[in-house]
């Protein structure tokens, strides 16, 4: 054995496309959700280290049924105990809803068939799937047959399922036929196969069969495959009276979007699973196709509403994680961290009337429809800007800080993630918040004060508590904060002007209490004080002494240096 | 504030596509890797819960120049003290190699711009990246702003890029412009931002500009942003000036998707993360995108060969882990639990010769390839059938099961499978395979044996113990084999015939052993026996004793009876 040559491209060929060029997927928009099968319990089952348990299955089987699923791939019944139990569990419990269908697949063998029909016994309603190989590296290495010999293969698999059904007319059965490794198969080869087997079974507009296209291995760019499946579409027999399915696998990461070019291409029915598990690479993930029309405005005829329950219940029946970035269910996909990016989604939310279209930026849908909060929407660490401290302090705790104040203190934030490397919860936010700007460790207080109106200018008078010493001032002004900062100003010999001002209720009814945002200027040095008070005015003035007294102790530095 | 409605579609508009009948993209193939560019530093990074330390960021960047990447997004470092000092350690500590261009990310504003420079002073080369975001609902919401206003934005951020460069010629500057969010702007408008930005930056094919155009959010199924794409490419100024970037996110599970078509519609470039890192849903995954086009036989330009590495680095830098079905990095993507899948991926590997074309079912590409062994490749559980056990005990114990013995053994592992409900490990095959074919509990056994040939016949003379007694028998045959099976008959009058034989060498070279596989008929009931011997006459002699051994028990218990 010569040595394997690490990292050679050129053992491989180029896929060979369809030649296809009066395509006409392209311009198609879905408009309607397909019908959908869940192949969880199978094809999923099959690929964990552990497949699951009765009890797993069962869990799996009710999410199945809650989320919305009307056809449901049960297993591979005689291939195996555990699913033949599992399908005669469902049946003799009668677990299947009246408008639910189960589907088993079988290979096309004589002997498999029989022992799928005997799992099925007495089910009210059941999609008999059967396949076989048709690929070409199937045909000259696996099976090492012929085109001829795998079409008869399918012909017989095909009459025996037809048999089957004839002797037990007390079950409504479904035909469902695929072409396994559909993707590895001469398309006009496929086409050739299905129209055999749908010969033998002659469906009609009214009792359609299934003919299923698996992207078993993902072997191209997506827009091959839609141009097999419209290539497809055009050519198999009895069009009417076929469901074309699809069943894609993501080998090349393209799973969702093969199954969604193949639908504008024609087809009429996707299977996969919920969050994408399945073999190798994983099969489809319905939620993602799903969720992805739903944002279009399209009713994806599936419930995702509870999507912490569907996660807790797929991790615990198959023992993967969901990935934190996994689209719609994962933990950071609707989370935001740069700041630009929360500072836009914070402005369209601030915009956002609830009821009206979903028109927010960097998030394609509203994350408490799938239940999930605004909370995790915005995080913060040292990439962050002002948005998401903002948006932390206005939902978590209520203060809608102005602009300015937002530059302010994102400075703040931003020097302790940097110093920490971490993200900054919104408790830390807050605590940060308190010490910068509603500590205690004030120089200057506010014990009393007094002021009256006559004509214009209104007299304010106050007695204060500065550096320990009581210190008792007045002035004039047009209100009570132009008479409060005269007052000062001329106690303290310090000039200094009012540059931002900004006051709201911090919650709602009459109980509630006023916070003030104040800024004040003093050359080009800049101050700001916060306060809350039940009291407008208290809140006000107690805002700008904070301010004004960081102005006076450094005033006593400079003296005093 | 009014209930909020959960699960309802109907708030969401679908999504407006350019009207592009006229596209070639359909009938491209993928030929050439482009240009790639990593953001895993920044664009990956300021998604994370806890952003890169320097060390980790240093890890990164050497993890980057090592698979190949030419050009490397390091930061933001107008926003970001961390960013800043982290460009400025690769300036000063020349860590950049000659071939290796760094670039910066930088908001059109003036302020931040000159920051940016600031970073990069004293490199040899850096592409500047600068971008304000041209959606309409950021610009209705976000900005409150007009067509004209942020096109004003653009062009005042590429004018200060383009001044900045002129006073520090000593630097290879390239400029890249990016309309931020791309997919949200009218593709018409996006086309007059970038016209208006290039007017100012006058590129020539032979100092070219970048265009990146970031599907910012992921908005509609691939195809329709390679329609914008190719819009973009046939209407943009001096398209022969113009390096036409991609930047797509995964908000619909279709970021690779979208970047190949977009590749096919005349992207020259296209920017993404190791493994799929980035804010939301993340980036690209430029593993998954040029992995693909390795498979189709087209050189990547970039070197994934060390797998295991890249996975181990990129996990300790961003703290998330890999999901086991990420395309080519997960650890179950080329693991194969279904027994037909294992059968047809043993039968391929069998016919596959060093150094051919690869063509194997079920593996689009040799895992070796990253690093990966076949060990990995097929794994044993319930699900499985004869090709998955077949091979385990061929690549690790060297046993070449014929057929009928790994369907007899088969029943064995499915049995012990579906009682555990747990994968089979490898050393769990072996040990039952001892058990049931080479336990030491037999109830006859050869003690001496002695043959002769005389003409045509060989005589065959023995002593055995059988149910501790000793018993000489003797036969006459065409061959040993057939002189013992004889012998056998004659000295206990059970009839049997040899239905299945065969023998393999355990290794190589002169000391190896040799392996016995028999299957006896006796009437309807078959025995199998096993045996390893350093001589091939007395490893063929005790498989078939072993097997006789069962029918003399079971004929000795009948006559007990």
């Amino acid at each position: 054995m010569t040595e394997h040559n690490r990292f050679n491209h050129q053992k491989y060929l180029p896929y060979t496309p369809v030649a296809l060029k009066d395509r006409t997927w392209p311009d198609q928009v879905i408009e309607v959700a397909p019908r959908w099968c869940s192949v969880d319990l199978r094809d999923g089952n099959q690929a964990l280290i552990e497949p699951m348990s009765v009890n797993q299955k069962k869990q799996m089987f009710d999410l199945l049924l809650e989320v919305g699923f009307k056809e449901i791939e049960v297993g591979f019944p005689a291939a195996s105990q555990p699913d033949f139990d599992f399908v005669r569990y469902l049946i003799e419990e009668d677990r299947i809803p009246d408008d639910v269908t189960i589907q088993v697949l079988t290979q096309a063998r004589p002997e498999l068939i029989a022992r799928t029909y005997e799992s099925l016994k007495g089910a009210r309603s059941a999609i008999v799937h059967v396949y076989n190989s048709t690929s070409v590296v199937q045909r000259e290495k696996v099976f090492k047959t012929d085109k001829q010999g795998i079409i008869d293969i399918a012909v017989a698999g095909a009459r025996v399922v037809k048999e089957h059904a004839e002797k037990a007319p007390e079950t409504d059965w479904h035909f469902q036929y695929s072409p396994e490794s559909f993707t590895g198969t001469e398309v006009d080869f496929a086409v050739d196969v299905c129209n055999a087997v749908i010969d033998v079974w002659q469906p009609t507009a009214e009792k359609k069969i299934i003919i299923n296209l698996p992207a078993t291995v993902e072997m191209a760019t997506p827009n091959v495959f839609a141009d097999q499946v419209e290539y497809f579409c055009r050519n198999v027999d009895r069009r009417d009276a076929v469901v074309v399915s699809l069943h894609t696998h993501n080998d090349r990461g393209c799973a969702v979007a093969a199954a969604e070019l193949a639908v504008m291409a024609g087809a009429d029915r996707v299977e996969g699973t919920m969050l994408g598990n399945g073999e190798r690479t994983g099969n489809m993930d319905i939620v993602v196709m799903a969720m992805n029309m739903y944002s279009q405005g399209i009713d994806p005829t599936l419930d995702f509403s509870d999507m912490d329950k569907i996660v807790t219940v797929v991790k615990a029946c198959t023992q993967i994680d969901v990935h934190p970035r996994q689209p719609y269910s994962g933990d950071l996909v609707f989370t935001a961290f740069s700041g630009s990016h929360q500072d836009a989604i914070k402005k369209c939310l601030d915009l956002y009337q609830e009821g009206s279209t979903w028109e927010i930026a960097y998030l394609p849908i509203d994350p408490r429809d799938l239940g999930r909060t605004y909370q995790d929407v915005i995080r913060v660490n040292s990439q962050s800007g002002k948005g998401g401290v903002a948006y932390v302090l206005q939902s978590k705790f209520g203060f809608n800080l102005p602009r300015w104040l937002q530059i302010d203190f994102s400075r703040v934030i931003q020097k302790e993630a940097e110093t920490t490397g971490q993200e900054i919860a919104a408790d830390k936010i807050w605590t940060l918040f308190k010490a910068t700007y509603l500590h205690d460790q004030q120089s200057v207080t506010l014990d009393s004060f007094n002021f009256s109106k006559s004509g214009e200018r209104e007299t304010f008078k106050a007695s204060l508590t500065c550096f320990e010493q009581t210190l008792d001032i007045s002035g004039e002004g047009d209100g009570v904060m132009d008479a409060f900062v005269e007052a000062i100003k001329e106690a303290t010999d310090i000039d200094f002007e009012i540059m931002e001002y900004g006051e709201h209720a911090l919650g709602q009814g009459a109980d509630a209490e006023a916070v003030t945002y104040i800024q004040l200027k003093n050359g080009l040095q800049r101050h700001t004080g916060v306060a809350i008070s039940r009291d407008i005015v208290s809140s006000s003035l107690n805002a700008l002494l904070r301010a004004a007294s960081q102005l006076i102790e450094e005033s006593r530095q400079r003296n005093a240096a």
